[in-house]
């Protein structure tokens, strides 16, 4: 079966590479026909390349083949993979794709142009790189009713944390070692501030539960505010702190979603994940706690993904998935901090009695070199409202939610 | 669509309820008819049941209703459910099951019988309960070489070993305990000897590399031997035991597998894996570690799990999955004593000097309370049998195999 890769960047790189290094498996797993690549579209000239014959800087090249039946865009951005990928679909060729950014900004508008052109838009490696989630999720997980969500879903800030947590790094000399290791970019900003973390929420939420959820309903924080006395007094209780995408099923129309820093417990399976590694958990009625966990980017973990995707296409290439979701609602993502009640971490200056005055049962967190003058403790469960109308007149250092996952 | 249960024992009626209380959902996840239960077969009277009218002690009900579709074999053994599963695929009806030693010893036969129905004979259950595996590694990681696979496939055994390793308990209070919880059955044999996991391996084996692999071409060894003493000098090295089921890819025509305990070092998703939970490491060649978590038994994960399957074979009612291996073969499983290398625990009845005589270059371990003339100690890496061979002449009172997972 003929097929096509739009943009040759590191995850299209990864995509012809796997595709011609495994055809052998690929032909057994399928039981068909070999992945032959007929375009690869690109703008830069790739003389020399091995595969030189096949590139094109036309994207109607691709558009016009009448043999190309799956498509993989590995562009990127939503200008032009969205309009790239609309077309795409409506002329009736099957689209695979890594690119968060654009399921979660036009998702919904594509997986409608797939039904318009009675194909499949498959987006696997859009979250957690090389893990399986999505289909898992949709197959899998089908006679449950999905109750939570909470994922490690960067592995930049998930490095960044390590390094902090276990070589007692700072945030500034732990982002440069991502830099220097290649993980994170020359401006981190998506990745340190969640917005990276935010559309794979998106994708998750949208998923889970039906309605397309955009990263504008999803309140997001970064881990630049999180300091080595939040991780020396987070240690003490037996805890790490990991940026955590959150998806809480409130009810039919309603649910709370959002990306921060969170207190997890060691014994979550959350907590072990080191390193560049992700992790997803679906919390289900019937099946209670399930993780998945594996290496969330890079270039043959993704690479692989999409390849997954575009043999599940090759095998529909005459039948539509039953797979996506609907439209959004303005009120449907809830303002968590006045819903969902959770217990918080809370660094300040303050005494203990002022601490326990306030809040009445806390459970004081200690660490080396702690001045007299700080305290940091764990709450009861609240809202992040109540809580901050308690610490109004308090000089508040941090605040971290914990989660129970 | 109709659909049919056989044995209502836990699974079963498990079954019965998931789909039952989720009927909003598969809908919604479908996108068809609901599924609608025609008949449930069971030996016993359920005078009272709620289901009473559904019941039937007749088999041929099942197999000759021509509307009933889709059928769930949760009778569990190999008589009658091999009998029952063959007559109705070949009938061309789809059957799911959580029967891991059906599948473990029938599966090739089974999913010829689909061939020939031209139907699907799905087993998600029957590998880690509630845990999504099958689906995944057959699917989402159709893009990789698989070069490894370990499990920890048993609950009852990672619970005694939980209670060993947390609690300080004996194995046999800690056996105890699993049964008063109702983890373990009066006749622990088939979970504490391996034997559970054993089918786990062949499933998971067979369908990774292709070729049916039967419970005695794997090596089993339970964890009745496992002593504090075992765990604690483990402890010292930063490491759990586990019983592990371990599959290696070595060509073509050759893999290893085999069950038994393992050191497994914390920091590894597997160390971390406590309580009655399940988890499953592949190693993918593209992909890198990716590693599945949940719950491997129980009634409501289980369920889910089935009726995940039942939803499958619903939507492809009329079309053939590419799914299950081929004929196994006599040599196919190695004998890994002699071939496949990796570093090895071992406790003694020797002097330190006396290891480093033996091995060079060992590792030592410690333990509260350890004996003089006792030691511990972690081997580079070789093969079982060499390290037979060295500790021919010495009292060896413990050997542990050492994991790089």
């Amino acid at each position: 079966m003929k097929i096509a890769v739009m943009g040759y960047g590191t995850v299209g790189s990864g995509v012809v590479e796997v595709i011609e290094q495994h055809s052998e498996v690929i032909a057994k797993r399928t039981g068909g026909e070999p992945l032959e690549i007929a375009h690869i579209l690109d703008l830069h000239d790739n003389i020399g390349d091995p595969h030189e014959a096949l590139f094109t800087k036309d994207f109607n090249d691709i558009l016009n083949d009448p043999e190309v039946k799956v498509v993989a865009e590995t562009i990127g951005g939503v200008n032009p993979a969205f309009d790239y990928t609309q077309k795409l679909l409506k002329a009736g060729k099957a689209v695979v794709t890594s690119n968060k950014e654009l399921v979660a900004q036009k998702g919904l508008e594509l997986l409608q142009a797939a039904d318009e052109g009675n194909t499949n838009y498959l987006f696997e490696a859009s979250v957690g790189g090389g893990i399986p989630i999505i289909r898992p999720m949709n197959q899998c997980l089908a006679a449950n009713n999905i109750e939570g969500i909470a994922g490690i879903l960067n592995g930049t800030t998930n490095f960044i944390l390590t390094m902090m947590i276990e070589q007692g790094m700072s945030f500034d000399d732990a982002l440069k070692l991502a830099q220097d290791n290649g993980y994170a970019e020359k401006d981190p900003t998506a990745d340190i501030e969640g917005f990276d973390a935010s559309r794979k929420v998106c994708i998750l939420a949208s998923l889970a539960f039906g309605k397309h959820v955009y990263p504008n309903q999803v309140e997001t924080e970064g881990i630049s505010n999180i300091t080595l006395e939040d991780v020396s007094y987070v240690s003490s209780a037996n805890g790490v702190i990991k940026l955590l995408g959150q998806i809480k099923y409130i009810n039919e129309d309603k649910i709370a979603a959002f990306v921060s820093p969170a207190v997890v417990y060691n014994g979550s399976q959350l907590a072990s994940v080191r390193d560049v590694f992700n992790a997803i958990l679906v919390r289900g009625d019937a099946v209670g706690d399930v993780c998945f966990y594996g290496r969330g980017a890079g270039k043959l973990p993704t690479a692989s993904a999409v390849v997954a995707d575009m043999l599940d296409c090759a095998k529909h290439v005459d039948r539509k998935k039953i797979f996506g979701w609907g439209a959004g609602e303005e009120d449907y993502v809830v303002d968590y901090r006045s819903t969902i009640e959770m217990p918080f971490y809370v660094r300040a200056k303050m005494s203990e009695s002022d601490a326990v005055n306030i809040f009445h049962n806390v459970k004081f967190l200690s660490r080396k070199g702690q001045p007299s003058d700080e305290v940091a403790f764990i709450t009861d469960k609240m809202t992040e409202n109540a809580l901050k109308e308690k610490l109004a007149d308090s000089e508040v250092l941090n605040i971290i939610k914990v989660t129970n996952y």
